[in-house]
């Protein structure tokens, strides 16, 4: 008797590359109907050191409060107790390394208080590199390359989804071991910034990392029209370039923040009060129908099987590839 | 009677465009006998935002402290004032933004406490740009306009002394108002990085800006061999570039911090601790021969009198021009 999707995910280790919601109880409930094992939990956009450090006592609260729900993930081997006490581990992550300010050994620090996975720069010019949306890519700069240097030493994953295409081919070179891009989508599909091209997918593929398809509608070819199958047909496109290994999602589920609201127009100036940088901020955004929320991630398992994809691919993608990427980066070196 | 280099010197206004000494009475003490009206004191190099308070708390104290030899310069009016009771007038510089942290509001903050002149960076990318060290420049970067703009607008001079030559050019195009390049030295005449071209020279002029010519002997072709009239030499190419209205002086005395000694291996590490910059911490570098300490200054006087040069033009080079910059950039827009 064959298994059916509900039973398929069920049993899989589910992992959700990158979520942005304000966390709450309620999402954590989400994540437990959704049958999510780990979320790569990254709201942290512009913080500075001492937010950066709120950010972790504010995760620290839920864990205490939200014990039969969701625990801390530390290590590789938390997901392992996540999976099997029924709960969803929550990985600490960063969409910018604006945390560290100037301090290089700031990374260990936060290493050791959760951090796991670390985006390199959001939207704009930090020490580090540059963001999607300057003008110009500086690259990687040399203070980048000392952070990156820590990150490899001290287990820390980089993430490259928002930042620049010179900078992410940096680092990507650079780097001592393999990176990810938590959620992004094909520029071959839709040729807008926040797209990335075949080259880097292909890059980060070949250093042993990740790419993770996102839900954000403005980089789908129908736009706010989407529906799960634009979604699968964006996976294919990655999945070709990149092949079973290296593919996997981030969602880029915003939940509970509203839209247009105070966060995401915080979100979408420059550190959180400089010029306006997009109109994410300011206009509706739908995620595809069919996978709009999360309790609705079991349709994505549904999705792949009825496009015959094998269960050895969709446990891949669904968890496997990010499992193997948490045991390549995230031991410390030292 | 014709009047002698020491008269002439006495009587001016004589403005260094960037001392970074280890501030102490003997210093002052140094100025004095140099016949001093202004120094801009740029002491702050990698400073973040509690750093760079404590620049203006030290500097506090120290006016209060010697107020018979240096006051403090917040306008241009106070300039006079210094000339008129023989003190030196300190004007507090950076030479890096890095104090700004992420925030563009504390630039009129500073500027209230007394900084008159902003470097955008020191030798390495920050928010804004990037150091005449980065292997890639970024140019002037989305944050960097804005902070330029604030400068402009509350009255804080831009220097690119450090800065590099791609950022330099898009400062130069972007602000409102002249900006200048406090301390430096001609590729022209020695090809290294830390000198600058004669099109970012011209550029600068034709803003209204100022070329300050620096003693510092690795800019100079004959290096630690070097006298005042090789000094000369620099600046004679500055002033065929630039014209007389747009040049000065910008010494560089680091008087009272050894070499090799900490502060200056902490100088010439990115952001005083990462990796090692350039080998000016560690090496010996001599000031021109006649013009190698702060009393020397007189000398210099003397030399472009040697020279032939008119009163006027002199007048200009040691004070006049810095002093019209002043008046230009100083003054709050709001």
């Amino acid at each position: 008797m064959t298994e059916d999707s509900f039973q398929l995910h069920q049993r899989s280790i589910v992992i959700d590359g990158l979520q942005t919601c304000a966390w709450s109880r309620e999402i954590f409930e989400q994540m437990r109907a959704g049958g999510l094992t780990v979320v790569n939990a990254a709201s942290l956009l512009w913080e500075n050191f001492s937010e950066g450090m709120a950010y972790i006592r504010t995760w620290e609260r839920h864990f205490a409060e939200n014990a039969d729900l969701i625990m801390p993930i530390r290590s590789v081997a938390d997901i392992e107790t996540a999976k099997r006490t029924n709960r969803t581990g929550i990985s600490i992550g960063w969409q910018n390394t604006s945390p560290l300010e100037d301090r290089l050994d700031y990374v260990r620090l936060f290493k050791l208080l959760g951090v796991n996975t670390m985006q390199l720069t959001y939207n704009t010019q930090n020490y580090s590199g540059a963001g999607y949306l300057e003008e110009r890519d500086s690259g990687l700069t040399g203070f980048g390359r000392e952070v990156l240097h820590e990150m490899n030493r001290h287990g820390v994953l980089c993430d490259l989804s928002h930042v620049g295409d010179l900078t992410s081919a940096d680092v990507i070179e650079h780097s001592r071991r393999p990176v990810c891009i938590s959620h992004v989508l094909p520029r071959a599909l839709r040729d807008v910034k926040r797209n990335k091209p075949d080259y880097l997918f292909r890059a980060c593929a070949e250093k042993g990392g990740i790419v993770g398809v996102s839900l954000f509608s403005p980089g789908l070819r129908a736009g706010n029209d989407a529906t799960i199958d634009d979604y699968l047909d964006a996976m294919t496109h990655v999945l070709n370039i990149v092949g079973e290994e290296h593919i996997a999602m981030g969602t880029d589920f915003s939940t509970g923040h509203p839209r247009p609201g105070p966060w995401l127009l915080w979100a979408n100036r420059d550190k959180g009060y400089g010029r306006q940088l997009t109109e994410f901020g300011r206009t509706t955004i739908r995620k595809p129908a069919g996978f709009a929320s999360i309790p609705e991630t079991p349709n994505l398992t549904a999705a792949m099987m009825r496009r015959g994809w094998p269960t050895g691919l969709i446990e891949k993608i669904l968890g496997q590839n990010w499992l193997r990427l948490y045991h390549d980066t995230w031991t410390p070196e030292v």
